[in-house]
């Protein structure tokens, strides 16, 4: 069963994306399209886009991102194990200052993973 | 009729800033004073400055900081189409970390317009 | 009495560092253990250092490391008159954008010294 | 006369930004496509949207970007004068921190509007 | 033939290194080793991590850091083709402000290859 | 006998202080007093605001400024032992990114101890 974590966190960001969609012109709109697309498989598998986009969001340290990410880091089928080595990557370039974003991005895997 | 968000972000502002007051030595009161003095009208108009805060607070990516200048913007007539551009620009310096940044501060200022 | 704030930070602290330790992998508790040592009373007192902590968590703008070292400040004697002064340099360096996170500072602040 | 430094900055940017069109892709193309619009006239004058891209340049502090946009505000007739109110702005947000940028921008602008 | 940005990078890199190895107590030591451990093979390749390494130095803008990540990129076969994706989700996620930062990048990248 | 990037630092600083003072308005005078002021013995000794203005410009990762903090953190009596430290906490905090930095600032600090 997925925890209210994730399930809050998905429909409060879909709520919030309809809300800039109202208010997005021309090039919001096209830097949306563009933030989809890069994530894309291509030369790189989209997993380990997905795994760059986690690291960017852990040392840039934004909460939401980093929950995005997690998101599709799962859906990609990234493990625990890798996940901790991605983390690891990220505290090391980042400092200890990732350190609560840290803590919270294991509480949603947890979630997501259904280990909690 | 003005919301929640608004109207709670006030007061939690006032009563913080209380606090601060309490503490704050010469220093701290001066900067403080400054802060207020920069974005008065003089060679530039008060209204390019609060957009200019805007922009700084949007890819600084700091919430607090948003909403009030989003508070400010509104006050000096900026309206929604130019808001929009504000935040174009921002989002284009600032990359897609600025997002969840993005989809509070359209959700503030659809309060702040009473069209929510 | 100590207040809420400073009891719910430490009991959510504790829980979610039980869970990184649950994820942890060897260079990750490397870190952590690291990251304990490096404020020990050495050459320069751990007063001294958790005086550096709290500077560097508040002009890198994380709430939850400024409210760590309030703590650990705090504990190391430190008093509301320095560390009005520490948050005088904060403020100064780091500009208006930490006007936020030292409001909340003194909030967390005024409950740690019971003087709420 | 334009002096050296200005020169120097337009000739180095032209040949990276021609390395750059060697390499890019469609999404990295498609990005620079949105970064040269998104200043263009529209609700907003490219004349503020310009001053925004100074100030985000000098809060996130990039000494570059910053060159760029005090190029785009002299040839949109931007005076010294309401220069001086956009890095008061800045500084008061970004604080000391930006001040060697705010140094070597008011250098490379006297280099711009010929008073060296 | 390796040009000499490359080459000045690495000398001058090995130079500072050894200064900081003069200076370096335990806790830098340690730090220092961790540094180099976690992009080692493990559960995921150091080819995985060097290129996460790149990502989270672009975006949050070391030059020499990304210089240092384009070399071990470049030791573990990563191609240019996969290097224009790396920056582009670098890109989208930290902005136009991270573009002088990706042409120095694409620069130092032909050198390594020896394509300049 | 002290070594050429110091002398060249300053003259540098001081050059460029003086442009700051020709383009200045009200608010920024004012900003740089306060950031002059915020440095003074008073409660917390000089020494101890230098090594923590110190922190703040490594973890902020701003050269120019750490050199500033260095050479003052020098006139204050701070030994190699405690810059030390003082390196050790920001490194930690900050991460491998400031490594690069940290690199330059022993470089910085030899030339200034004239161990160099």
């Amino acid at each position: 069963m997925k925890d209210n974590m994730v399930k809050t966190f998905q429909e409060e960001r879909e709520k919030l994306n309809r809300l800039i969609s109202e208010y997005a012109g021309k090039e919001i709109k096209r830097f949306l399209n563009l933030d989809s697309q890069v994530y894309r498989d291509d030369i790189l598998p989209a997993r380990t886009k997905e795994m760059m986009g986690l690291v960017a969001s852990l040392v840039l340290r934004c909460d939401d991102c980093i929950r995005y990410h997690l998101i599709k880091c799962h859906e990609n089928g990234i493990t625990s194990a890798e996940l901790e080595e991605i983390i690891a990557v990220s505290l090391i370039v980042g400092g200890s200052i990732t350190i609560p974003h840290i803590r919270r991005a294991f509480a949603f895997w947890r979630e997501l993973t259904g280990t909690a």
